[in-house]
């Protein structure tokens, strides 16, 4: 792992890119005052006041603090890039009013400190405690970063200073730990923002004492089944299988990985990589999404993987983006980067509607027509959980390798290093990425350098093309990307082309509710079909194994997107619950598919991502 | 609903078929002494002494008295057909223990006499107080018909009577019902053996009061979401689909065709059709399994029906039998007896392995290879519910019309009826059905007689003759029964011959889960593929639309059998979740299916129902 990269973070690199700036708009100008204003509106911001009685609104829920403290984080992020005084000025009053809580002896908690004080540390299996402080470490380090003030760090490192007196190992202490993951990862980040080397020997300590014997956690005979619920049934490196609550695991998941590059530990290296096998090749969505059960928002068994009832929580997907994140920074392989695309594109972005304030927390994979976007929810952490992402997206398309710079996802963007061998660099990619797979890459230096670009070429692509100066190269391929190592002047300017043809898809045979089934996807986008754009139920709707496909753009069409279209087939509907297969009839239909996330923002109706092959 | 039909009783059917003999012996001679035994031993039997003390064992359980109910109706069955002296002596001693246990005001119940005293009645919603007097009930009657002997009906006969003294809509009595249905059908028997129509009129109250304002249950919010479990969302003529627990709602249905018929009340016949199409059109797996959903044990929505998670109680089976028989007594439509066949000689008969001793619970359409028959369940309502209906099977295949007989299903068995237009007639049926489709009926009388046989044509067979006296006949065809009618004399045979090949079956496309499958079916029994037969896991199968199949018949193979058999492919194993359709590779391999009631006899396996289709 001497090779770790370090992703370049968003504050140095600009976004301004055909498919995500209207989308990034919405999430700074719209979803964000919103958020704002729901937890303004719900008292979840006047919860910090401290004031709270019996009779006097809802009382403060364990999570609450939570919601607020990822709206401060992504407020933070968006403050950074897009300075807005009304925001700066909520935030402020925000971070005052929850520093303002903070207990004399560093506690802070809305809930435990207004109602069940007597219970602080009391429930860690259920009561969220440590999971809303990870929250508030994570904010409180974007605000530092995107502000410069040192107020809402101080109060983190305080917290985070009184919690690393009441859990450890030595006498007197909690051995223990969360039972939401969290605070783990937030730990990590801390000490970086810190370099105070007792953030990350604490985060160390919450992920290793996890699932050991004997349990503080009681084995539970509820729904959630056991202790697997909580990732807690076993150590962390002797997890074989991603299982339980599919956000806590990749929380937990994200923070293995960050432990094992920080402590160079092949140990939770190889256990990060075994559970990421375990996710992407048995217990993943085509979407990116995961947790295919609402019954614990969980991961079920391998390759159980129904459409309809697929939990899919935003706040996973989210999760997903994270720890691949992580992971590509210490091992730059595509295969991190292409999950982290296929969740991003597909499953986290779906999570928002065209207008901003309406929200999945689940993302199905198919819809009879009754799933629909809400405007807010009892336990909210998705919309934020997504705001947050959108408003520092800027942090996962590049990273600085030991011997240059790696392109993990092309938008288009510019970003600048101030030493890339001993040069300032600035790389300006050009695309119209995801509609278009043509990616420019120019380079301004401010005198010659020699260092490698790396480029991922996605799994999803067949075929590729690299120019420079419109001469093919023949680059060298390193675990999925694209070497181009040479020295670098001002000008120089990469063509990459790649391949972006409709793509039928199937699943692995495990997956017995999609045998029989395709899906489409165009570059990393997977397309459904909706009522919408048809003049049967989709669930009519068949597609041959040869039907001819291809894309169109679309420019009046959900704010401009690319089509998919091509002859299909209509299973003409009768009653019958289970007819005879030479029986059915069909008739010719146009196909026309739209991208998976941008699903429920027509008319609504039926929707599905996997359709059915011809049985006759 | 003058042309209301009687079954002829399994009293006076005799059985000799050959798919059926080893089946009911085992049953006999293994199954109901294995229940007999298990009941004893866990307690069941002596909770009727009343001496249960804390620290004395189990305590009584809510239902026990149920298991002990089922297992002397179907014992007093057993006896009806087959005289076995120790099982004889067994029926006695427990009957004599029940009959010791009643209270003098009538009250029968082992946990409220013994536990809870101050509880009797509190708790309709969930204690199935009235549902373990129901199956009393049910218990008597058999035991009355199969022996004369009064002893356990006159219990029975008083605690109806003290039921009367506590429910009704007179001051002072409960205006309410139970939780689980089941008195409501019981009581139906219970005036059929005694003629006293105040058991009619109890049923019809606890059938009409079920669902009405103001509600007597709490509407619980947990798992069980709400009144719809228990049927009491609605009264009865207003419920328009089939909701909640799947054996609570299909023993409902039944009671509400029974009085349906007994009062010639159009309107309980309109909610009985109503719920049949919401069941069979929409709810109901190909096996005829019902119960989409382990939560609640319960249907979900329409066309939800996965094959996995598929539940599929065996109970509620053995209820659609049950509803399906009553139905179909009041309206001679094959839609009926088809549904009753379905159930029986799939889900059904699925819930016992072929030695008799393990018991499916659930009968899902797939298994990844760790789903078993269990020799016993804490809740062990299925093995005894099977039992009961395998012995008394004759009940289910003739019926008394106006005009004469109908044929419903198709059992090498001899039946006599005393009077049919004024002659002794019997009627020899002969036939290896479900194994081939040749039937041939032998009717002997004392004096010609001119009668209408009604011969029903299977909705799964396509085509068939009729002949008599070796020439061929066209019959007229009322609702999906051949008429012959004509003046029979001793010795005229008819002939029967439906063709019955192998039928690729898919589903109605609203069940997502099957898109792009396909089913085997041959006659009346569904296919299915196990691990077992093939080389290669069986969800790795794939069934080209085109493909040719066969049937044959296999002596040695799970106690004889028709095995279904063609060329199919095997897709090339690889780990990858979402290949390319394209990327797919297959290679030739033979199939081989077996009926689905015989999986899980063979070496433990996965085993899948619906097959792929080809994808490309």
């Amino acid at each position: 792992m001497s090779d770790m990269n370090h992703p370049i973070p968003f504050t140095e690199v600009h976004i301004d890119d055909s498919f995500w700036n209207d989308r990034l708009r919405t999430n700074r100008v719209v979803s964000l005052p919103y958020q704002y204003q729901q937890c303004k509106e719900t008292g979840r911001i006047d919860a910090f006041k401290l004031q709270w009685q019996p009779g006097n609104g809802e009382a403060p829920h364990i999570f609450w603090d939570s919601d607020v403290a990822k709206w401060v984080e992504a407020a933070s992020y968006s403050l950074s890039t897009h300075p807005d005084a009304e925001l700066a000025l909520q935030l402020e009053e925000v971070v005052a009013l929850i520093a303002s809580a903070q207990q004399p002896d560093g506690y802070l908690n809305t809930h435990f400190t207004q109602i069940d004080q007597e219970k602080r540390w009391a429930n860690l299996q259920d009561a969220h405690e440590l999971y809303c402080a990870g929250h508030l470490i994570e904010a409180a380090v974007a605000h530092f970063q995107a502000t410069g003030k040192r107020i809402l760090l101080e109060v983190a490192c305080r917290y985070a200073d009184y919690i690393s007196t009441v859990f450890g190992r030595e006498e007197g202490k909690i051995q223990g730990y969360c039972g939401h993951e969290e605070i783990e990862l937030a730990l990590v980040k801390l000490y970086r923002a810190t370099r105070e080397n007792r953030y990350l020997e604490l985060s160390r300590f919450f992920v290793e004492e996890r699932g050991q014997s004997p349990h503080i956690f009681k084995d539970p005979r509820d729904w959630r089944g056991n202790l697997g619920y909580y990732q807690a049934h076993a150590p962390v490196r002797e997890q074989k299988e991603a299982v339980g609550h599919a956000v806590r695991a990749v929380y937990l998941y994200s923070a293995i990985a960050d432990l094992a590059g920080e402590y160079n530990d092949p140990s939770l290296l190889a256990a990060s990589e075994t559970l990421w096998e375990s996710v992407t090749k048995r217990k993943m969505y085509l979407t990116g999404g995961i947790g295919s059960t609402r019954v614990g928002e969980a991961f079920t068994k391998d390759y159980d993987l129904p459409n309809e009832t697929a939990y899919c929580e935003t706040c996973a997907a989210v999760g997903m983006v994270m720890w691949s994140h992580r992971l590509v920074q210490i091992d730059c392989d595509r295969r991190y980067a292409d999950v982290m695309e296929r969740a991003l594109y597909n499953s986290v972005i779906s999570g928002v509607s065209q207008d901003g304030i309406k929200f999945f927390y689940e993302n199905p994979l198919a819809s009879r027509g009754g799933h629909h976007r809400q405007p807010w929810f009892e336990c909210v952490c998705c919309p934020s959980n997504l705001s947050r992402l959108l408003a520092s997206l800027g942090n996962y398309i590049f990273s600085r390798t030991e011997d240059g710079l790696a392109v993990h996802l092309y938008l288009q963007s510019e970003v600048t290093q101030q030493s890339i061998a001993g040069a300032s660099v600035q790389v300006k990619l050009e695309t119209r990425y995801p509609w278009e797979g043509h990616i420019r890459l120019l380079v301004e230096t401010d005198r010659s350098a020699d260092f490698t670009l790396r480029l991922r070429i996605p799994e999803w692509c067949r075929s590729y093309e690299i120019r420079i100066g419109g001469k093919t190269i023949e680059a060298l391929e390193e675990k999925g990307y694209a070497l181009i190592h040479r020295t670098w002047s001002s000008g120089d300017a990469v063509e990459l082309e790649l391949d972006m043809p409709v793509e039928k898809i199937v699943s692995h045979p495990g997956v017995i509710m999609n045998q029989g089934r395709l899906a489409l996807q165009r570059g990393p986008l997977v397309y459904c079909v909706e009522d919408a754009n048809h003049k049967t139920d989709v669930f009519n709707l068949v597609l041959p194994g040869d039907a001819k496909l291809s894309s169109r753009w679309e420019q009046n069409l959900l704010g401009g997107i690319a089509v998919v279209e091509g002859k299909g087939l209509i299973r003409i509907p009768n009653a019958n619950l289970y007819p005879r297969a030479d029986e059915v009839e069909f008739e010719e239909t146009e196909l026309m598919a739209i991208p998976y996330y941008a699903w429920d923002n027509q008319k609504p109706g039926a929707m599905a991502v996997w359709m059915a092959a011809k049985t006759s």
